[in-house]
């Protein structure tokens, strides 16, 4: 059985088809995030180390640590900002450190910068996982020999020289080379966890067909654990939760064991908040002056003003147990019991077909 | 391709991989609603109509319709209302022709007792599913030989004589058997629709992995398409709809072509209503008494006082989606568009793994 090791200095994650389904939280990540990236290039990191808590709260088991910030205000002063080879690498330290420094969750070292995956290695504790390899001449020159040298598993993701095809078949091949020559240097298919590359369902209707065949395909014949940026699928759609509570457990049902994204709700801001209560309070509801937020969020189902799991969370949940993967339904049982209800059945009608069988 | 029709008066369900999943309603079932017993026992249909509607508006393509009423009043009156054989053809033929004239969904005869079975057949114009044989010999001698006098297509349980088998190659096995049958009698394997059987998982681990793996192989080796009580999966658990939201496009990505299943969300009636009216005003919030049902359900996310479709049906459209049998995504972008948004996109950011590696 396929089994990838994930560790930090006292934690272990595993991947694999007989365990829990690894979710790497993606929000440690300033590409897109131009507060967080704002922030770094200031020194701050209170929101790396909120961000690291509230994914590890949500369910994340393994965090992706990605440092590819742009420093434009240090780059004017000093050009050697404009490369990402000098600012990456000692971000990445920094980043390392200060998630090390708040959990014990396991690492995933996540860059384009030599110099940074390595940094990465150097500073993460235990056994962290490589983000990433691709089919790539180059960058297989340079990627394997670091998970050879620092003995981790890596995600390889299937594109090659000739960029991201869109045929499954030949994302296969990628990644049957990419097995092939990490093989090469002594590196096992279990420590290989292939990205098939998840294309939008709006744009290419067969997205979701490939990935799952893709993961039966990855699972029988190269025997390698799988992940994918699962929020991917649902690009440019209405109701982006509702398809990718879909997909995830379709992945996980054809063999997927991880993904890289967010199992963190959004939290509801003052602004938007303040949006919300005027809408209800223009409808003729009054809401008494001293109600806090957080009780106002609940009652009008507004989410909340805490991050907490978002749905896809629950939807995975649930797969684990339907995969056999939550022992006798334990996890599901303690996260969904009702307040105050003491057993674990939720009562009801037995389901229809059974009883009208029997 | 495996192609199953079901047909009413007007109008065709195609029942098949690249058809978009068959909801068979499960609603119009007398076993276990004392209520709707006692107005069936009284003559009156209404609720039978209600129940119709309700299924078709919420997504339903074929509508289940079972007669295994038991009228204990006429019983206490007249002795032979305690034979079935007895009450439940006439009750069949009426229940046909009550959801006959208010829609034109495919309806799918359902009942243990050879004389229903054979009135549906008469009374469903078109080509009805029926529902159902086992792999028990009295049931295959009886129900096969209507199969082939009416040309329709039939349930297939996949227990026999030796009565329900944890074991899904049993299961997989009695399933076989029935088709071999059913070709004797000259009935192709597209007009047999297998149930494997859905054990709950909250019983039996494996419960879902036997699921995905028989859809497999009765796709892959006989060829035939597949239905289920789809909330077995969920019995005695707490938070059913999670379960079943993941279980549904689980079953669909392994090869699943059908569920029988309720696509309503149950509404809110008026004393669940009044209590938790009494339970927000405790609170201090202040509802205007003018202030219409509905209004307060959608402020305070009750749900709805009418009935409407569940969030499985969400599940279902997004697995349709997801496994190429919406093309374009078009029902989903109607159900899912923004009141006032003339396009489709839902904006936000690209995924991002996607943008990463760009």
């Amino acid at each position: 059985m396929t089994r990838t090791i994930i560790e930090s200095a006292t934690r272990t994650t595993i991947m694999g088809f007989d365990q829990p389904f690894t979710v790497i939280g993606e929000r440690i990540n300033p590409t897109g995030r131009k507060i967080l990236n704002a922030e770094l290039e200031a020194g701050d990191f209170s929101r790396v180390e909120a961000d690291a808590l509230a994914q590890v709260a949500a369910g994340a088991t393994v965090l992706d640590i990605n440092s590819g910030a742009v420093f434009s205000n240090k780059m004017a002063e000093d050009v050697r900002y404009a490369d990402n080879n000098f600012v990456e690498p000692e971000l990445m330290r920094q980043l390392v450190e200060t998630v090390q420094a708040v959990t014990d969750c396991p690492l995933c070292i996540d860059s384009s910068v030599p110099g940074a995956l390595e940094a990465g290695l150097e500073a993460a504790k235990g056994r962290p996982l490589l983000n990433s390899v691709t089919g790539e001449e180059e960058r297989l020159e340079m990627v394997l020999p670091l998970v050879k040298k620092y003995n981790v598993p890596v995600v390889a993701i299937s594109n090659d020289d000739t960029g991201i095809s869109e045929d499954p078949e030949v994302r296969f091949a990628v990644a049957k080379k990419i097995v092939e020559r990490a093989a090469d240097f002594g590196i096992p298919a279990h420590d290989i966890v292939v990205d098939p590359l998840v294309m939008p369902v709006g744009a290419m209707g067969t997205a979701g067909l490939q990935v799952f065949e893709l993961n039966h395909r990855l699972r029988n014949e190269l025997g390698v654990n799988t992940t994918c940026g699962a929020s991917n699928i649902s690009f440019g759609l209405p109701n982006r939760h509702g398809i990718n509570n879909a997909f995830l457990p379709m992945a996980m049902a054809t063999g997927m064991t991880s993904a890289i994204m967010n199992p963190v709700a959004i939290p509801i801001g003052p602004k938007k908040l303040a949006e919300k209560r005027a809408e209800i309070e223009a409808k003729g509801i009054v809401i008494p002056a001293d109600m806090d937020d957080e009780t106002i969020c609940q009652i009008f189902n507004l989410g909340s003003t805490k991050p907490r799991a978002g749905k896809e969370m629950e939807a995975i949940r649930a797969a684990n147990f339907l995969t056999n993967n939550d022992e006798g339904g334990a996890e599901w049982i303690r996260l969904n019991k009702p307040a105050g209800d003491a057993g674990g059945a939720a009562g009801g009608r037995r389901g229809g077909r059974r009883r009208r069988s029997a």
